[in-house]
């Protein structure tokens, strides 16, 4: 039984440049001109390989309660750049975009468009912050969260982090972002409830210390959850007293019942180290396969440190380092203008820089993966111009953007498209999936990764390509830019 | 007129393990239990001087609304854990503690009590993860804002960030705590419309790139926006086409009119040598004193590289550097059980450890401020046991806490007590300031600083300082402890 998320309208969640922009539109009789904007990123974090796809069901959710009220109209008359005209309009205002994205849970690679938005556009102006807002910050969790997991090989993983979030929604939508890249559960209960997370948790530090002793303390636990009796074991000394009197306690009352105990934290101190003689206490206690579960300001560079060091740790808690990607703590997705449409067709447009990664693809576009008919595998990503469709009975040949003397040719593959119908003219064309499926999906979709592109450091450039058709098209805007 | 910011009940965004120590201690007849909790953080972020306080207006908006819906019971009995008796006790949850806390805009350093919660263990256990996580956040960037705000002497800030914050919250009460330690406006419209922040934007290079040129698309902004002609001129190329443009189209526009422009932005490219470049063309045109703002990933160090060099910058757009204070995105605000009510008195508490910074302070305390009579200078914090006032008549030693043989006198000092009540009996006692004041508040008290405490790196350290009764305690329990 979930709550109901908050139904909050954002709509004013938006930077004030789209305002006066939309209100200059208006002014200036384009109200039917229809734009297209590609929301892509050109760097990932942590110079990971990949990023995970996140955020769309709750970027659906601001759309839906897309809408501006008397005290917005009133505020921005206040405000005091607007027409009475305009306000009008923000106060009917009607969403009648397109909207293609990625699902949640797929990886997603530099340069992709992620999200694609075709509308008037002064439309597909307000909507552009809360966009880039919402799926930035879930897809740099899931991206940071799904490191960690990895790292953790296997191990469980539970997002420990509410205390050190960034806002209230910091703590609910990365925990829901972590779920999706595969933690095992939350300790937040409101995400919980909210999104259907597992939630864990049992004691902290000031349990232990409200109790005349550390065996008090274990014991009443025990009592009171023996099904759930986990011990936090470094309030005092971790071998000295911790881990004995959590042996003493599980002898005492979950023996008798015939109940194994659900283990022991242990949060401070050289976790490589405690663990290991801890367990070697716990079985000569006769608890040789008590789980031990360590937090303490881990990442995925301690944590494969430590399970490198043979460190007998079976379950981890994962604080700051998820719900912040405390080593990069930004996800820099952007909005870029890709088209404009004249009549039938479409007027690309491009952004030129002096840096070349700058530069924008124009057109509207579509995304494809292309994967290996026998095993699924991903070999590649392939842009196109919106109306291609990519032809792979006798194989396909990709160059590299960039260094166009690279290429590749693959047989034996099909091209799955990316680029998801979310909104039809303003309707509501997709259903997002329930959050357990995009966990799913998430797990089968990064099995499809080559090995070499999940590397921590340097993995290898997964390719992202252009169709000739697009290349082309980005080649003579180009020259007639100069 | 502000919009009310959104009514949540937040009391579900708890650990989870704090309602399974609540149900504990409600399960072990501890309900009657008074225990006293610090909130204090150890470390500064970025290597700085000193920390601001701020979100303790949100913290008081969560208590306020704090309470355990049907829905909430619904869950947690489901959750399974949880008898009927507790859940009865958490629908009818009423809030009883004391509260006091340093105010928001204040200066506060390592060790310091910043928030202390006096009451049943329960309740003090439940807020917990709401308390931390709203101090730490607001703290944590009205830290980093100041940092940023300092560096840009004296030139106005606008926090930019909305798009690449940690969710909605972290825009919205990011930008407030942006605002409190000395930005001068945000671009984040719902933040503007629910604080009061004055809000401020132009345009995005889309509008340059929707017109058939930049001149077309300048002059159509300056037609509708005489009086906010700020003009974005990196688009195609700031010094070859983007100053020129302005410049003819203010002569076109705003000069019959008489109207001041607002100036340029330029958001890309070498901001020293560009803004230089830029502002010798704007004399030349006749506009010397055209403000020049600039944007594009800056922040402290950047800026103050950047006016080194002599940029001619006279307002900066600063974005994820404020908002996820991207080189230090963790406040690592702690809350730890100080003292356990025993009778008439109090049984203090201390957390032992090896590390010795990681070693508790016990004892319900207070905190005090000596500042110099006649400069209203920051000497030294002192931290007291609650029932000791300084007497600074005859002057006043310190000892540093660390390093015990440190001692300085001072005289024609007083001690301001910085520990405020908000909660009395769990009756709100505190009416939180109108956000101007507390951000008029903010930049006197970062003036009774010394300088050497506000510098960016290997800043001078303050002295927090312990009373000599509370030292003695604290000596007592870690021998006791051994």
């Amino acid at each position: 039984m979930n709550k109901q998320p908050f139904a909050r309208n954002l709509s004013m969640l938006t930077d004030f440049y789209e305002l006066t922009m939309a209100a200059g539109y208006f002014g200036s009789g384009y109200t039917q001109k229809i734009a297209v904007f590609d929301m892509f990123f050109r760097k990932l974090p942590d110079g990971g390989g990949f990023a995970i796809m996140a955020g769309l069901a709750q970027f659906i959710e601001a759309i839906e309660h897309f809408g501006f009220e008397d005290e917005d109209i009133a505020y921005l008359r206040e405000a005091g750049h607007f027409s009475e005209e305009f306000l009008d309009y923000l106060r009917n205002f009607k969403f009648h975009c397109n909207v293609w994205a990625v699902e949640e849970g797929v990886p997603v690679f530099p340069g992709e468009p992620i999200v694609t938005v075709e509308g008037p556009v002064i439309e597909a102006q307000l909507i552009e912050t809360l966009l880039l807002l919402t799926v930035n910050h879930q897809s740099l969790i899931a991206t940071k969260a799904s490191r960690v997991v990895r790292a953790c090989a296997g191990r469980p993983v539970m997002e420990f982090g509410a205390r050190r979030a960034q806002g209230y929604d910091a703590s609910l939508y990365g925990a829901r972002a972590a779920y999706i890249a595969g933690c095992r559960a939350t300790s937040n209960t409101l995400a919980g409830q909210l999104f259907g997370i597992p939630v864990a948790g049992t004691m902290a530090h000031s349990w232990v210390q409200m109790f005349p002793s550390e065996y008090e303390a274990f014991r009443r636990y025990a009592e009171l959850y023996p099904h759930n009796c986990l011990l936090l074991v470094d309030t005092y000394s971790t071998l000295k007293s911790g881990v004995p009197n959590a042996i003493r306690v599980w002898d005492e009352v979950l023996r008798p019942q015939g109940i194994a105990p659900a283990g022991i934290r242990i949060d401070s101190g050289d976790i490589a180290y405690l663990s290991k003689r801890a367990r070697r206490l716990l079985a000569e206690g006769g608890y040789p396969g008590a789980p031990i579960c360590a937090s303490n300001s881990l990442d995925e560079h301690i944590v494969r440190d430590l399970l490198l060091q043979g460190a007998e740790v079976d379950s981890f808690g994962i604080g700051e380092n998820i719900i912040t990607s405390a080593s990069a703590p930004v996800f820099g997705g952007v909005y870029k203008l890709a088209a404009v449409k004249e009549g039938e067709g479409y007027l690309p447009k491009i952004k030129v820089s002096e840096t070349a990664d700058k530069i924008t693809t124009p057109c509207l576009k579509k995304l494809w993966r292309i994967c290996d008919n026998a095993t699924g595998q991903a070999m590649a990503d392939y842009i196109t111009v919106y109306d291609e469709v990519p032809d792979t009975t006798n194989g396909i040949t990709l160059f590299d953007p960039v260094e166009t003397w690279k290429r590749r040719s693959f047989t034996g593959c099909r091209a799955r498209l990316l680029s998801t119908p979310i909104y039809a003219g303003g309707r509501l064309v997709y259903t997002p999936p329930a959050l357990a499926d995009v966990r799913r999906r998430c797990e089968a979709e990064l099995a499809t990764l080559w090995e070499e592109v999940t590397r921590f450091e340097n993995p290898h450039r997964y390719y992202v390509d252009l169709s000739q058709k697009l290349w082309d098209e980005r080649q003579r805007l180009l020259q007639q830019a100069q």
